[in-house]
């Protein structure tokens, strides 16, 4: 099979980390008789520095060429403190999201079980757990009309979403659901928000579609709180944007393995594929990030985007093998030898 | 002292543990010299139930005419899975904090050393943790427009805010943080909402006005992480009406004893005070409930509405020496004896 994939960088330790996943993802592809064909385009500051921009229209366009996104991260302290910038990386990220249509983020959390120590968490608190967020990633406040009033005295935001936008979000849901133990949970603030309502009552009437699959209906604020209480008793949340921008985050930490998870961006037509965790800028260029949620979202892409299965498979597998062995970088090493992220990377190409 | 409080008892364990509070502050009182003047009221399904609506016009007079307003819990389960109730408890509560003027809810998150083994996280990640949380109440997309177009299709919220509203809501932030170890955080959004735009520029003018005081400025997901990571690195944080109902619940849970966690709501004429647990509907009239949260928020009531400190003091002293001696409702009784709700009311009132 021939596989073309736009090849965003993006900033900090995203170029490190990248390389990694390319060097496993090919290794992959000689190893199952496909071929891959990278198409690398300029994204976040990076892109700002280059010709002005966070997400140029070259990249766009080598993004809908592709028939697949990986992503790095993107993000620059030097924007942080300064609202009032003109130009941000995140304003690449968001309209990335919108033009790439990218509706739905899915976040999973799970458990290493050899890295559960890692937790800050009780292990007896997370065991087993293996949840999954659905985040509406293209409406919402994100999207809504801002601005402000009075001489900039008054500022708002709105919060926009159609009944349309939530369906195709929920059917994801309820879709995964069905993969997964068949428990849904929708995260809203119903007893406030219109939105809210819109959500409930939507997801409500959909409920007769999949008989088999069990709806709860929660409060944002409750899934704050049981998420670090409870994590092991969900299954499948999907929420819209903001919330799920929040919980998504406290959730990474619940499973001490932040460093490892992927996550995909499911658009109608091309999907991307990043680690969560950020571009982390302290790191960059020193060649000690940890590849491995980059290496997971390369798996991800192969069984999301391409429905190649055995070649996500075989990415797991062996990078479970580097976490039993401790071929780990520094992050993992708890005191004992930490390995280059290049060296990682190197390690999981010998030894798929 | 002649201390006017209008008793809010409202549902569920609402009544059972504003009782034990209303004996302990008596108890309190007689012991030192002053007399209490309650005036009881109704609020939420009690006050539909009753009259028809959440917060009665004659509920509202009465916290007018008191010195302080001492709340129990409000939320009834039938009114839950009903997105389209007319009239919901919850309103009572958002039309209560609008018309007392109630803008800034204060949750102190704290740990009891003898209770620390109950939080879900690590013990080493918790100890010292001794943050508050100020939460903007009266403004934000729980106040803004709201509503539906394109025939119901449609659903939007409005999040606004004004200068003045931020300023109100900082300026106690940073009095609170120079009362205690001078940190304060300002979560926001602003690589996103121009409301947190507003926020973060605001706090930012502030900042001179007091040197002292060490200001960081965080993104309501980076915080959602790290309050389960390092909740010991905080002191004070102030952030929105919504953020800050999520974040205020997560954070309840970080120091294992939300059953004891007390809270203010603070007003420009009267304030408010109330256990942050819920109305707990199925522990309602089996006298099981922790009473604590709400004898902690009488002694909040009597240090910040009253300046009586001594007062509170003798609470707090009480209620820890309950904690030792293991004069606790089942939540806490870890498989030794339970006491009931009134139980631990009598026992506080006797070794006051
Ligand atoms: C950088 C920021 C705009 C972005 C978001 O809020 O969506 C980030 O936090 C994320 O979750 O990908
Ligand atoms: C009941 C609900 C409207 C309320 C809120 O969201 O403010 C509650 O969650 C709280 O935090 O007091």
């Amino acid at each position: 099979m021939k596989l073309n994939i736009a090849l965003l960088a993006g900033d900090g330790i995203g170029p490190e980390v990248i390389d990694q996943a390319v060097k496993v993802s090919d290794a992959v592809a000689a190893k199952f008789n496909h071929e891959i064909n990278w198409v690398s385009a300029l994204t976040g500051a990076a892109a700002i520095d280059a010709v002005g921009e966070p997400y140029p229209d070259e990249t766009h366009q080598a993004c809908m060429a592709a028939d697949a996104v990986l992503f790095g991260a993107i993000g620059h302290p030097r924007f942080d403190n300064d609202p009032s910038a003109k130009v941000r990386p995140e304003q690449g990220l968001l309209k990335m999201r919108q033009e790439l249509g990218l509706f739905a983020n899915v976040r999973p959390t799970f458990t290493f079980p050899s890295l559960i120590d890692n937790s800050p968490l009780k292990k007896e608190r997370i065991e087993g757990t293996d949840l999954v967020f659905l985040r509406e990633l293209t409406g919402g406040i994100y999207f809504g009309k801002r601005g402000r009033e009075d001489n900039g005295e008054t500022a708002f935001d709105t919060c926009t979403y159609t009944r349309n936008e939530v369906k195709r979000l929920a059917k994801k849901g309820f879709e995964m659901a069905m993969q997964r133990s068949k428990k849904l949970c929708c995260v809203d603030k119903a007893n406030v928000l219109e939105t809210s309502r819109l959500w409930r009552e939507t997801v409500q009437a959909m409920e007769k579609e999949y008989p088999e699959v069990e709806v709860s209906y929660e409060f944002v604020d409750a899934v704050a709180m049981r998420l670090v209480q409870w994590p092991n008793s969900y299954d499948v949340l999907i929420t819209e944007n903001l919330f799920g921008d929040i919980l998504t985050d406290e959730a990474s930490v619940i499973s001490g393995s932040m460093g490892l998870m992927p996550s995909a961006s499911l658009g109608e037509q091309t999907s991307l594929f990043e680690p969560i965790h950020g571009s982390y800028p302290q790191a960059a260029g020193k060649d000690i990030a940890n590849p491995l949620a980059t290496v997971l979202s390369a798996a991800m892409m192969f069984e999301t985007a391409f429905n190649l299965n055995k070649e996500a498979e075989a990415i797991k597998a062996v990078v479970n093998k580097s976490l039993a062995e401790g071929i780990v970088t520094e992050d993992l090493a708890n005191g004992r030898k930490a390995y280059k992220t290049s060296e990682v990377g190197d390690w999981l190409v010998e030894n798929l």
